[in-house]
């Protein structure tokens, strides 16, 4: 969405006039209020601009793309996210990353009883392969990052808090669960789905489609 | 950006009656034409609606995220790649998986004389690793995806076609490069920054703030 030159004047006057009237605006750009409403509205609609009732309008301090952040937000996990690749503990690390190119996949999940106990990605593998360990001989409950040391995400978590997370916590992928009944005081949980920056990536092309 | 009920229920009106004017839809709402007329404007301005003069309004067919593409492809390369990381052809395996963790990278870039040869991702390094080679004797030219094999970008093409090839190629990572002279009549790059799935996924954080 492009804002036309007229648009662009109007933010202008409003960040060095705040508060301003419809009709001072009008004034200031040579128009008539119905000449200007139109654009009003829409620099309002898109939050660019604040009308104070009988005080004016004014600036919101917001970019245009604060529709963006509406949008993305409303995007949530389960419409984004992609069948999760999961493995149990006692797998060897060799069999695993055999298991991870056949699925082509960055990131093993690993399982134990339907729980989510750890998660093993490329980079842990290539870590381990050339560390000089027998991979044939390491089960990957050895190497893999174990829960609760795991960022996990929830169905209904929008797309815009997942991509967030994968940029601050600087990881490659979230598992997304469902909490299981307590066992002790212990949660567990059960991954139902993985977002990556893949699906962030995707979600990016599909946006602009 | 969301659409009021109002605005919607032109949609509606104008799928179902099209081509037809601001006179027959205020009609139909019972409104007033000034009282749309801003609707109109807004629903015109982000594509939802085409304005044929003396024909009336019609559906474009587009959804109303049709200005999102409009944001994400005025986003250029230059303005979210980021530095590439690169080796020469003799480094050997081992020694190129130690710089990739020590530059927290997932793709490096093979130079030659200031010259783009080639790439090696995480994945080709596992993939090499678990084989059974001394990576300690193997030096990376012999191992990497080579030039003309890498699918390149140039420093205006748009955030929305890098994320597109991205995803199109299955690829982490696209090399951005800068056409040398050309040695007979073989064209040659010199790479000046990287766009990955990481950079896209910190454009849609950034679009999302």
């Amino acid at each position: 969405m492009k804002l036309s030159n007229r648009q662009q004047e109007i933010i202008n006057l409003v960040k060095e006039y705040q508060p301003i009237t419809s009709e001072a605006l009008a004034e200031k750009l040579g128009l008539t209020r119905a000449a200007i409403r139109a654009d009003l509205s829409i620099l309002t609609m898109i939050d660019i601009l604040d009308a104070r009732p009988k005080v004016g309008y004014i600036y919101s301090g917001k970019s245009s793309n604060g529709f963006l952040y509406d949008y993305i937000t409303e995007i949530k996990a389960h419409e984004i996210m992609s069948k999760p690749i999961t493995v149990s503990e006692e797998t060897m690390v060799y069999d695993a990353i055999v298991f991870l190119f056949l699925n082509d996949v960055g990131t093993l999940f690993v399982e134990n009883d339907g729980v989510l106990t750890g998660a093993v990605s490329r980079k842990d593998f290539l870590k381990i392969a050339i560390g000089g360990t027998d991979i044939h001989k390491v089960p990957i409950g050895v190497i893999m990052t174990r829960m609760p040391n795991i960022i996990c995400g929830d169905k209904n978590d929008n797309a815009y808090d997942l991509a967030k997370k994968i940029i601050e916590h600087e990881i490659d992928s979230i598992p997304i669960v469902e909490s299981l009944e307590k066992i002790g005081d212990k949660e567990q949980f059960k991954i139902i789905g993985k977002v990556s920056k893949t699906n962030v990536t995707k979600l990016f092309v599909k946006l602009g489609k």
